[in-house]
C-alpha cells in the first residue's frame, strides 16, 4: 500500500495502487515519495529501504498498468512460492489418477496442432481459457500480442512451429482492456519498451480514419485492441514460412481472437484467412 | 502419416513421424518425397497436393522436433477449432459456478507477484502446471526460454513486469528433452534460427569442461538444460531494471526451475538470488 498525498492541493488520496503485502512502503509527498516522518532527515537510508518515486512516475504506472491504482484493494491473495511446489504434487497426483502413464506418454514427444500468440498478461491464461491440454498448444505470449519481422524471438517461434511442428491453427489472441495497448497510446517516454509499443501506434496509424471516428473512448480502445489482433494476423501471413507451408499443405490457418475478460469470453474475430492472405499477396508475396 | 523409405537401403521404414488426421501425406524415397506412384510423371501436381521435403529436411525435423518421428502412433487426439468455443463456454460457466463476480473482478486490474519466462514447448503448461489462477502469473515463452539482452521482446516483458507490475519473483523454467536445446546443438543450418538458438550453444561454451567430461549423452543434454536455465536466470540479473528495483525493494528474486516432463515435477534448481548477483556485478553492476 501507498498512501499518496497529491502534489497539489496536498490532500491524503490514499491510492492504495500497489496492494502487495510488504503494505506501507512509502508516502508520497510534494513531488517524491518519502519513507516516513523522518525521510527528510534520512533521505540516503530511506532511498534504499523505501523506494523513492518522482510522482509523475507513479502517474505512469498508474495509467501504464491499466488503472492498477484504484481507491480500494480488491487484488486476490496471490499463490505463494512454497504453495507452487504443493499444487505441482497436487497436480500430478490428480493426471496420474486419470492416467497412470500420462507424464511417460506425454514426454515422448510433442504434436500441437496449435500455435497460440498471445499476450503476457496474467489474466488472459491461454491453455486453461481453451481448455486445451498439455501437448496440444504451442505458446507464445509478449506484451501486446506482436508479430514484429525483426523480432528473431517471434520469428523463431512461428518458424518451428510451422515447419518443423506443422501446426494447423496459428492464433493471434488479444483482450480488452489490454495494458499495453493502453499504454502505447499514452503520451509518455517509456525508455525501452518505445520501440516495442510503438508497433500499436502502427496499427493506429493504418486504422486512423476508423479510430478517429469512434468518439466513446472505450469503444475506440476496444476497435484498437481488435485491430491489433488483425494487423498481427496478418504479420504472420506476411512471413515466407506461413505463406509456403500453406501453399504445399492448406495449412497453416490463421485466426484472430480476442478474449473479453469482462465475461471470460474467446471471441473469433472471423478474419477471412485465404482472403486476406491473397490480399496482402498483392505486396507480400515472397513464393 | 509419412511412410519413408530410406535411402541408403531403400526399405519401407513406415516412421509415423506426422501422425495428423490427414495422413498419408507423401512416401519419401530416394532423396526426395513423392507424392504416390504417378509423382514421377505428375512433379508439379504432387509438389502442391502433397508435401515435397528433401530427405535431410526430414532428418532436420525428426532431430529437431525431439524425436517427433517415431515407429509407433502415440499421439493423443488433437483438439478441435471447435471444442476450444465449447470449452471455454464450460470454463466460463465453471469459474461464475465458484464465484458469481469472478470475471468482474478479474476484468479491474492484474497485479501478479510472478513473472514467468519458459518454453513455448506444449507440454510445459506455465500455470497449470504451478496450478495458479488467472491474474497471479505475467508469462513470456519464447523456444528454449532465452533471455537475450538485444531481444525488445523479452526485455520489454522484463521491464514492465520490474517497473510497472512490480512483481516479487521471476521465475526462468527450463525442461529436460526440450527440442530447442537439441536442435542448438545439432549440425545443421536451421536458417532464422541459428542466431536465435547460437545463445545455447554460447552456453555450451561457457560450460564445455563441465559438460565435455559428461560421458552419457542423455546426462549431458540434462545438464544443458539445467546449465542454460541458470545462464538465463543471470541474464535477467544483468539487467537494470532487476538490480535497481532489488536494490530499493528487495525484490524481485530470480529462480531457474526445470520441468521434468517424464515425471511433471517442478524441480527448484536453488539458485542462490543473491549471492549470483554479487558475484556478477563484479562486470555487470549497473547501479
Amino acid at each position: 500500500m501507498i498512501i499518496g498525498l497529491r502534489p497539489l492541493d496536498g490532500v491524503l488520496s490514499a491510492n492504495y495502487w500497489n496492494t502487495r503485502s510488504e503494505s506501507l512502503k512509502g508516502i508520497f509527498f510534494g513531488n517524491h515519495f518519502a519513507g516516513g516522518e523522518n525521510s527528510i532527515q534520512r533521505p540516503f537510508y530511506f532511498l534504499r529501504k523505501f523506494k523513492i518515486v518522482p510522482f509523475w512516475k507513479c502517474l505512469n504506472a498508474l495509467s501504464f498498468a491499466g488503472m492498477r491504482a484504484l481507491t480500494t484493494d480488491n487484488s486476490p491473495k496471490m499463490i505463494s512460492y512454497e504453495k507452487i511446489f504443493e499444487n505441482n504434487a497436487e497436480w500430478i497426483a490428480k493426471k496420474k489418477a486419470t492416467d497412470a502413464e500420462f507424464f511417460e506418454k506425454l514426454a515422448i514427444d510433442q504434436n500441437p496442432d496449435y500455435l497460440y500468440i498471445g499476450c503476457s498478461d496474467s489474466r488472459v491464461t491461454a491453455e486453461e481459457m481453451m481448455g486445451a491440454k498439455p501437448g496440444e498448444v504451442f505458446v507464445h505470449r509478449n506484451i501486446g500480442n506482436l508479430v514484429v519481422s525483426i523480432d528473431v524471438n517471434v520469428m523463431s517461434v512461428i518458424n518451428y512451429a510451422v515447419n518443423y511442428l506443422q501446426v494447423k491453427h496459428i492464433i493471434v489472441c488479444g483482450h480488452y482492456n489490454c495494458g499495453g495497448v493502453k499504454a502505447a497510446m499514452t503520451q509518455e517516454d517509456m525508455g525501452i519498451l518505445n520501440p516495442w509499443l510503438r508497433n500499436i501506434r502502427d496499427v493506429f496509424r493504418i486504422h486512423k480514419e476508423e479510430l478517429h471516428a469512434i468518439t466513446d473512448s472505450k469503444k475506440q480502445f476496444d476497435r484498437l485492441v481488435e485491430l491489433n489482433v488483425r494487423e498481427q494476423c496478418i504479420n504472420v501471413i506476411k512471413t515466407a514460412a506461413v505463406q509456403k507451408q500453406f501453399i504445399h499443405t492448406g495449412y497453416p490457418i490463421v485466426h484472430g481472437w480476442v478474449m473479453d475478460i469482462k465475461s471470460g469470453r474467446l471471441i473469433d474475430l472471423q478474419i477471412d484467412f485465404e482472403k486476406e492472405l491473397k490480399g496482402i499477396q498483392e505486396i507480400y508475396r515472397l513464393i
